[in-house]
């Protein structure tokens, strides 16, 4: 038994502030795909935005380019093989990826795109188009336009992943396979 | 007693890919600053590029503009409130900013760059001017011209944090003072 509640998007860049691998997700025309990524990251607080690099030979990318919407997801440790997976494999070449990859899909209401289940966190970006910044450098900016947690990890604005079952952390990728889970809690009392 | 090693700049992307809290320095005139930053992501394997974002209301901004230049380096969990003082505190209201908050500079031979002691990893950046990223969005793009790592924690081109002291971990910012350390790792064994 879960609760998934939303996040006020002021706090939102919260979700990916501790630098998640995370995945991204996006349909158009019908077609759907969810792909890994280490290089998302916050962008601005009110009106909240992120950036994420979404390569070129990535299916997700036409489909976040068609449709102008994407979504940003926050894999947890217990998701670790489909997170690699969906990194490594294609649309392109694997017609099947989804299933291949055990990727579940549902939706909250209202946000006709699609979320991956399991994760510990959503974000439902808005694609602010720079085209130089994408074709250059396969740079996207998003603005979140929704955003929820799974209040065993995240609520009242903070991750508690210290107060939850381990397999709930975020993953931290490397290289070759390589990971990290989120650590130790760690706190610096505000200066006075 | 330990040894800091050049890392070879096509695997530089993997001193940050974990997606740590990282200090951004930079000297201008003989003005120097350091500031901390949780939004700092990899943008390209090579040449070797990343993406930071630096507030108009940062002074190490104006450096990184006047100067071209500024360095990327990884805090450990020892440095835990001097990461936290450099990110709150600012050299325009505090002219002792750097010594108040216990920041120590060095340098590496051939780079006139100010580098902050006790990190366990340093990027040494050149500027790609983008000013519309920079002015709309804060976002300030680099190239990575050298990189080296303290290798009781990355060596032959992977993090090995769980062969080291805890206090070599890296820091993950979420808000409020609130942080995590990098934790467990995880690996998963390359498809066949």
């Amino acid at each position: 038994m879960h609760t998934i509640a939303p996040v006020e998007l002021e706090k939102a860049y919260r979700l990916i502030n501790h630098g998640p691998t995370i995945l991204v997700s996006a349909r158009d025309n019908g077609t759907e795909d969810v792909m890994a990524a280490a290089w998302a990251c916050g962008l601005d607080f009110a009106p909240a935005k992120l950036t994420v690099v979404i390569d070129k030979i990535a299916k997700t990318r036409e489909l976040v380019e068609g449709s102008g919407m994407f979504v940003i997801q926050i894999p947890t440790v217990a998701q670790i093989q489909m997170t690699h997976a969906v990194g490594t494999r294609s649309l392109f070449t694997d017609p099947d990826k989804l299933a291949n990859c055990g990727v579940e899909l549902f939706s909250f209401a209202g946000f006709d795109l699609p979320f991956v289940s399991g994760c510990s966190a959503w974000l439902a970006c808005r694609l602010i188009a720079e085209p130089h910044n994408q074709q250059v450098y396969d740079l996207f900016i998003g603005e979140v336009v929704g955003a929820w947690a799974d209040t065993r990890v995240f609520s009242d604005g903070h991750w508690h992943f210290e107060q939850a079952p381990p397999s709930l952390r975020s993953l931290h990728y490397v290289a070759g396979g390589q990971f990290y889970a989120t650590g130790e809690a760690l706190n610096v009392p505000s200066e006075t």
